[in-house]
């Protein structure tokens, strides 16, 4: 194991540098928009955690019903609502330690909905209170994250398209009930059993 | 000249990747300060925009007189202070031009105030009115430029450090008033006398 501090390590060789999604990745944004659409809408249909699938929630409630579509964007444009999400189980510790580690570098890299005015700020007192005053340096807020430079980034959502056609960063899905029908991705299933340690473990031996 | 649409460049070659600061290459930042401040400290001494050195406007209204760090901060972290700002002369049909420009994808590229609560929000309505709102999609906000992949930055501040101790881009200088002491630096002055041009056509041949 290595003996050099963190800082030096900086300063003597590159980085492994790792940018992770915040909804549905630190943030349960799925788990807190069923409560809250069902406190709000109680009489209306709803679906399942289980029976989730594409990445935009609106899209499958319209298919459902179509006047739907406007209720869920009741729910999280909501203020408070980004605030309140609870944690993704293990997902805190395990982005502390990811810090922490010698010769890697961490950002939480979102992007913010179309309706951005209480998601930008409410994203950023999420990460103060939850990871600290330290990590707002560390967030990067883009629509289009093709542009962000980064080994790896770990995100819910299955196809990440923008501007640069060969992103630098190696995607790695994060498990979520919408996306677990995609196959063929090298994915994260969870923050608990470890396994991301691994997978950090390896793109460090790569760069 | 080329023929080709727009959309057809952007799949058939590789895009120049120009990320442009917002506060003082796009919105007029100092200006708008000094009106500012002594709206609201009068009997306040103040620095003239010629005489303004250093980035951070706070350190050098410190050395003037310690207890005016606090004032100065009182004004620009104000509701409404980063939505009031002026345009800089020339920067927005600059900025357009150089967006419908063939092979070119430009971004907004801007760093948060420590204090974010209003300057988030802020800076995404200042762009959706003085761009309009097919521009949100294009704004980057990162403390950390370092991260961000381009070619050029185009950026007031003279010195830009962070994780990533080789950017991608080619940082060029915005004069400002603060930064002109600074030596031996490709700059650009101004938006109007056309010069931006060049240096873009010079960047196109080099990718």
């Amino acid at each position: 194991m290595s003996r050099r501090t963190k800082q030096t390590y900086d300063y003597g060789q590159k980085n492994l540098c790792v940018l992770l999604d915040l909804d549905q990745v630190l943030a349960d944004f799925e788990g807190h928009f069923i409560t809250k659409f069902r406190e709000k809408f109680p009489d209306d249909r709803f679906v399942q955690l289980d029976e989730r699938k594409g990445f935009y929630i609106k899209d499958q409630y319209e298919k459902l019903d179509r006047n739907l579509g406007d209720k869920v964007r009741a729910v999280y444009i909501e203020k408070g609502f980004f605030l309140d999400l609870p944690e993704i189980k293990g997902a805190i510790p395990a982005a502390r330690e990811m810090a922490a580690m010698d010769g890697v570098d961490v950002f939480i890299c979102s992007s913010p909905l179309t309706e951005y005015q209480n998601c930008l700020s409410e994203k950023f007192e999420w990460v103060e209170k939850h990871l600290g005053p330290e990590w707002l340096d560390r967030i990067i807020i883009a629509k289009d994250k093709t542009v962000i430079n980064g080994h790896i980034l770990i995100d819910d959502r299955p196809y990440i398209n923008g501007s640069c056609k060969s992103p630098a960063w190696k995607h790695i899905v994060f498990t979520a009930h919408h996306n677990r029908h995609v196959e063929g991705r090298q994915r994260l299933d969870n923050w608990t059993d470890g396994t991301w340690r691994d997978i950090i473990e390896d793109f460090k031996k790569r760069i």
